[in-house]
């Protein structure tokens, strides 16, 4: 991504670097946000907002002004579908892990053109593969969308298989926690599971909404041989959507009728499917 | 720290900010080394070098080639005592935790001048606490200076009582593992006990001196009841030497035989104690 400064702005001013001392460079020492904006709107934002106060408040850092939303508007302005990456870090302090004395955090919003989807994500459904890589468990940071994202990178790295959507994740106890960039649910008879996050991975806004919707929802420990038998899975994502997991080493479905149902619901909130390559502009 | 260009060099040119892209400062995803150059030179380098190599080989990233001493000379130049920060990150890529195809990593090399410590930290010995926040177990991770580090940010954030001067960690289990930004030693009948960091913690250069010059040194699973009944306790530091502790929460000390030696080591490989603030230039 080689993004001029016309659709990123840092601390409110058009720009596209960062300090190297920026503690959010040293140390991973922020949170971030990544936010889908359609047509002018981003339907998801005030579970953004929630999340990023809670984070803010874990971390200690200063919960953004309503210039955050400014900053939006005008790197995404003339978009018609675009994500937008918001990083909030501790700013630039003095060498060391201590916190600095009261210096303004870096906020850098920047926009760039939603991504495609092939085509099938939506209707078909994704292959999933089982990493390797574990997460640690870590009840400090867990649920938080923190900038020390290194497990994320490991594990995305075990595979290079354009066939492979995506890759299923376990905590260091075998418990399955999320897909590397979304979250996941399984149903059974019309109820919903999902992992408990407070041990490790991030708690999404799509996870948020989607329980919030569901009255048959149980967030509990979760294991691979109970995601095998379930009557449908899916993943959240606040950039991609509501997502069918089509198979797993071992096991295929086809979409279910609960699935399809968050899908419609995603759609009447203005999230619209990812186009696939073919269509996109 | 508001360091301009003078003192830091990224990509072997003067520059002073990162892409807000890089991945090091969207993901945390790279390594650093603090060093100690005193006098023009750099003592403990070939082992900085030895762990900078582990660690890319361990996250696939390229190990720099020699213009990385050049980059160090430069922006140490005419300085009697620094510390470098060397920051190496998988660069700018495309968005998303996947790899990106074969781009230039990022390299930041900053010089500034090194840290003062206050009277008797060198002769007395440190207070330490005992910190709250827990080390994740995270064996892909374990050992390498990476550039996650919220938890040494949460931990080190625990006190602001400048009467303590370093913090003692322990992972999810109740291990010993080491200080915010140091490892530990402690000393039996001559004999030097260490933590094992296969689970995680950053395998520190100057503890990889003292491995390589004791005999009677074993590296091991440590409680804090071993720990306090020691006949000496020291921490181990690349910036800061050797350090004895003179007292954990429930137990004193005065610095012994085996630290006093270790410290008259560090002298003769040309890192004498740091100036405290009375004498600093």
């Amino acid at each position: 991504m080689t993004a001029g400064t016309e659709r990123v702005r840092i601390n409110g001013e058009p720009a596209s670097t960062v300090s190297a001392f920026d503690r959010g460079f040293l140390y991973g020492d922020g949170l971030f946000e990544t936010i889908r904006w359609v047509d002018g709107d981003v339907p998801l934002w005030a579970r953004h907002r929630e999340r990023l106060a809670e984070g803010c408040a874990r971390l200690g850092l200063p919960v953004p002004d309503g210039s955050l939303e400014a900053d939006i508007a005008e790197v995404a302005a003339g978009l018609p579908d675009a994500v937008i990456r918001l990083t909030l870090t501790r700013g630039v302090g003095k060498r060391g892990y201590a916190l600095p004395d009261a210096v303004p955090g870096t906020r850098v919003v920047a926009a760039t053109p939603s991504p495609t989807m092939r085509a099938g994500a939506y209707t078909e459904g994704l292959h999933l593969r089982l990493c390797q890589t574990r997460l640690a468990v870590q009840p400090a940071l867990a649920g938080l969308k923190h900038l020390n994202r290194l497990e994320q990178v490991l594990a995305r790295a075990e595979w290079n298989d354009a066939s492979i959507d995506e890759g299923l994740m376990f905590d260091m106890e075998g418990r399955v926690v999320c897909a590397t960039a979304a979250n996941i649910f399984a149903v059974f008879d019309g109820e919903l599971l999902t992992p408990a996050l407070d041990r490790c991975g991030v708690a999404g806004v799509a996870r948020a909404e989607v329980l919030a919707l569901q009255t048959d929802v149980h967030v509990v420990a979760l294991t691979l041989d109970t995601l095998l038998q379930a009557d449908e899975l899916f993943l959240s994502s606040s950039v991609r959507g509501i997502l069918p997991v089509r198979s797993l080493p071992g096991r295929d479905w086809t979409p279910g009728p609960v699935t399809r149902q968050l899908q419609a619901h995603w759609l009447d909130l203005g999230l619209p499917p990812l186009k696939s390559p073919e269509f996109a502009a």
